[in-house]
Order: C-alpha cells, then sequence, then structure tokens
C-alpha cells in the first residue's frame, strides 16, 4: 500500500509521520522543536531533512521502496494560500509571504499539498479520530491560539480564500479584551491557553491565597496547565477560572451550532487535556445558548489523536486534495 | 418552458408567484395577509387558493396548461423539518409540528418542498439577485427578526438536522440583551427592527429633544422605520441609534467573515430599507475587525429582489431540491 508523509508544523514543535492511505499505519513518528529565531530556511531544512529520514525508516520498518511515497501534506499556522502554498502571516513564526510547499518540494524531491494546521486537525479527527465518519465536523483547537476547521459533507471549506474557519477570531464580547489579531472580544482573547494564564493572574491580583502561587512560584511563568491542575487540586480562583474558561468556550461552541449546525464538535489541543473539569461546564454552557435541536444533534467530544491530529490530518488534506478517498 | 410556484410565508404576510425554471418570467405575483389568528389550517386552505389562482393567471398570461407546472416551493419560519416538511415551531405564527408541506400538497396537488424562510431568501439572491453565480454566500435577513442562510459551493447548508444559518442567535455580548429564544446577548436582540426600536425607547428615556417624539407621536408604538427616518432628517439621537446597529450588525458579519470567508454577504429585509446611512458604518465596523484577506475577498451587499427574494427563492429550493439546475 502507499504512504504519504504528514508534517505538522506549530510555533513550538513540528512533527513528521508516515501513514498508509488507509490510515491504519503510522510510521517513524518525529517530533523536534520549532526554532523559529533560525528563520524559515533552516526550518524547511530541518524539515526536509526529517521528512527523508522518516521515508528510510519506513522503508526500513515496512520494506517498501522510495516510489512508494505519493508525497507530503503539511499543516501550518495561517493565514495561507492554497493555491501557490505560501504562508502569508504566521506570527508565532514570524513568516511573511513565506512558499513553504515549493521550499520544501524542493528539498524532499516530492509533491508537497499545505493547508492550514487546525484544518489538517480536524481533517484528522475526521478521518480516523474522534469525528469519524460524520458529515458536518467543526473541529477547536485550543492551544497557545484558537483555531478552527469546518467539514462540510465530509470535505473541508476553505471559503473564497482560504481563511475559513477562524474561530478564535470571532466577536464573542463587542466591547471585549483586545486581541493579538487587532480585534476585541475574540473567543482567543478569553479562552486560548495565555488568555487562560492572564485571566488567573488577574484574579490573583489580591491577597487570597491560591495553590496557582504556592511554591515559591513565579506568577508570570503561570500557565493554563498549572491552572488546570490547581483546579484539579481544588483552588477556588483556579476552579473559577476554568469555570469561565469552560463559559466561553461553550458560547464560542453554541455560536457554532447555531450557525453551522454540526454532527460532531471535536475539541483538540492542549487545553482539552484539562478534561472533563471543562468539559461538562462547557456542555452546561452549550446547552442553555444553542438552540434544542441544534444541541440534541451534535456530539461535543475531545480528539482521539491527541497531539498527532495534525500530522494525520495533513496525510488526510493530502489524500482528499489528490483525489484520494481520504 | 416549466413553471414552479413559489410561496414565501412571513407572521404578518405571505407572498406567491409564478416562475419559468429559467428565472427570467415572474408571473400574477400576490401578497396578502396571514392573519395567524385564524390558524394553520385556514391559513393553508388561503395559501392553497392562492396557488391555484396564481396557476390560472399563469396560464391565461403564458398559454400554458395545468400540467406545465412542476409544483410548490414553500419558506416557512423555522425550526422546521425538511424530510417530512414539518414546521416544529414558529412563535410569530403559533405554530408546534405543523406538517405544512403536506396539508399545503393535499390542496394544490402537486409536489411541495419546504424550506426555511432565511434560507430561501439567501438562494433567491444566489441564483438572479445581488449573489448571483457567487460559490460562498452568507445571507442575513434583518426584519422582526434575524435569520441567514449558508451557500457553500452553490448549495443550502442545512446542517445535521435543517437549523443551520440561524445568524441572529450567536452570541455578540456573553452576558447581554435577553433574547426572545432565551439566550443572552444573541444578535437579533441588538439589530432586529424590534430590537432597534426599543434601544430607541431607551435612548429616549431624558428630557432631549428629538424627532422621534415630536409631531404627537407615540414613543411606544415607535418602529425602526421611523428611527432610519428621523435619522436620515438629522435627529442625534436616531442616528446614534443607528450608528450602533450599524456596529452590532458589523461584529456579526465580521464574525461570519472569519468563520465562512464569502465571496459575498448579501442583506435582506425591512431593515436594510436604511441604505447607505446603516451600510457605509457597518462596512467600517467589518473592516476594522475581521481577517483582511476575508474582508478584501467579500462584497457586502443590500439584495436585488426586494421582498421578493422570499418567493423567488422558495422557487430556486424547489428546483434545487428536485435536482434541477437553479
Amino acid at each position: 500500500m502507499p504512504f504519504v508523509i504528514g508534517v505538522d508544523l506549530g510555533g513550538t514543535k513540528f512533527a513528521v509521520c508516515a501513514m498508509t492511505t488507509d490510515g491504519a499505519g503510522q510510521h517513524a513518528f518525529t517530533s523536534d522543536p520549532t526554532l523559529p529565531e533560525r528563520g524559515p530556511d533552516d526550518i524547511v531544512a530541518r524539515i526536509g531533512a526529517r521528512v527523508l529520514d522518516v521515508m528510510a525508516r519506513t522503508e526500513a520498518e515496512t520494506g517498501c521502496g522510495p516510489g512508494d511515497f505519493l508525497g507530503v501534506g503539511i499543516g501550518a499556522p495561517g493565514p495561507l494560500r492554497r493555491a501557490d502554498g505560501v504562508v502569508v502571516v504566521a506570527p508565532n513564526l514570524g513568516w511573511r509571504d513565506y512558499p513553504l510547499r515549493d521550499r520544501l518540494a524542493e528539498r524532499v524531491g516530492l509533491p508537497v499539498v499545505l493547508d492550514n494546521d487546525a484544518n489538517c486537525a480536524t481533517l484528522g479527527e475526521a478521518w480516523i479520530g474522534a469525528a469519524r465518519g460524520a458529515r458536518y465536523v467543526v473541529g477547536l483547537t485550543i492551544g497557545t491560539g484558537i483555531g478552527g476547521g469546518l467539514i462540510i459533507d465530509g470535505k473541508l471549506h476553505h471559503g473564497a480564500n482560504d481563511v475559513a474557519g477562524e474561530i478564535g477570531h470571532t466577536t464573542i464580547d463587542t466591547a471585549g479584551r483586545r486581541c493579538r489579531c487587532g480585534n476585541y472580544g475574540c473567543l482567543e482573547a478569553y479562552a486560548s491557553g495565555p488568555a487562560i494564564a492572564d485571566r488567573a493572574r488577574l484574579a490573583l491580583d489580591n491577597d487570597t491565597p491560591s495553590l496557582m502561587r504556592s511554591a515559591g512560584q513565579d506568577v508570570s511563568a503561570l500557565t493554563a496547565e498549572h491552572v488546570f491542575g490547581a483546579a484539579r487540586d481544588g483552588d477556588e480562583i483556579a476552579r473559577e477560572v476554568v469555570k469561565d474558561t469552560a463559559r466561553y468556550l461553550g458560547v464560542g461552541v453554541a455560536n457554532l451550532l447555531n450557525l453551522m449546525n454540526p454532527d460532531v464538535v471535536v475539541l483538540v489541543g492542549g487545553v482539552t487535556g484539562a478534561g472533563e473539569q471543562l468539559l461538562a461546564p462547557l456542555q452546561t454552557e452549550v446547552r442553555r445558548r444553542a438552540f434544542r435541536p441544534a444541541f440534541d444533534a451534535v456530539r461535543i467530544v475531545p480528539g482521539a489523536l491527541g497531539s498527532r491530529a495534525g500530522v494525520v490530518g495533513a496525510v488526510a488534506m493530502f489524500l482528499a486534495e489528490r483525489g484520494h478517498v481520504a
């Protein structure tokens, strides 16, 4: 069976693996630091080397040959243009108008297809993960930022020029918090990892004792993970911050239900590691806000692929773009 | 050329007309009061009579015969189920689980197809109106309520169970105004006709003189139309209310741009009669909030079909459902 290489490029790490076109076999998964400060060409050189390395290891593991690799699917932060494979702006990487697709193709000597990282993660979960087989899927990637992907009739919806799915940058409070994107009151400004940590720091601006401040921890180094950990350990302030996070995300998800009426909403990314303490109140908020038939029709679930959703989805995206069934 | 009958059922009026399947010819347009207090069967009897009447007039006008009518497309307030043609809840009509499609089919002896009124209006504008030929269209119907329709790859997106497109019931302020739907901070609670009048009344809760209060007008009878008229005549308070309306709608439209990345956003319904005084500041707000590539890709335009968008779209919807090119 032929193979496709998936690449998931993030601000901190990039991951690479090979998969069979039926999604059953995953080979030679690797994860490396991105080191954005070294610039795009250096990053592409290292991704290219990893791709060749993953191919060699897959050949060794399975007995396949170089001719068995159809190409490379890569998910990258957007906005980007799929038509010419250019990353238009990627603040976390410091890139602007970088021809990622062609630069990588030169390195690996295989066809490369580029798409948004959140689109890929959503497609991965729809291909072999928690939203498998669903017709209408909304994916939310909640980590350093909040991204999203829309699957309609089994296919990614890209919109007029590949911007579609930017759920993190929809306003939930017209006069709300300033967002990195320049807008005010974006969902991302409330419920991304850094926004959660930020709200926790604000909540700590008094003398109430809190586990989040204990153990000599520097409050400026507080992360969303610390907040969820402290909440799990019974810290009242942290619990309040988690509850608010669930409420904000619930507003965003309810909006998606009334607008898109999906079969599945799948939540992926670091923040979803918080589990039930986040998911349960989020469900409550969605039930409170969304139209009843839309709520009754949907499953709201954490992703099944964990941190591999992106690479898996990059493979699925390559297959879909090339007209293979994915 | 064969004909299809379109019906647009609203809380105040219903409209009926016949159209040729190429969209070029409209015949025997009529509009009647709905009189919801008479109950659904009475309304359906009157719609049925009108349909037969429109058929007879079309035959007289064009020389066609009864066999030239393919069927009836009807747009009605939702939520509804297309599969069995049932209106689930229609607050403005006082209906619950009413089998509109089959009751009307019995009356007229033709196949009937049912869809949401806002979906129909959007499809009408995409068929022969302001969004003609566009691939990705978002329609907003702004009147007594705020509805919406999504067209993706030229086809209406209905979602898992026909709820999709409820743009009016997406939250733009998490802790905002209570909406008729039970949710808080819905776009409809700020920018529908009654919400505009309501905000104007609140703004008049002081002694500042205003054209909206002059001429012995009862403030409780104030409508959005009065507000727009007063603003046009230079009334400061009315202008402020219109500007706020444009801002709220701008937030909703910007959210749709970042999420759906459409080619065209088409605004239909009574409120859009306000023209440039609403559209210009709305555009400004959208530019301020949406991603630049999404804003650059979209045309935000008033509908071209006026109050006929619904009937025209009901015909297009019938044709699309029956596999005709519409």
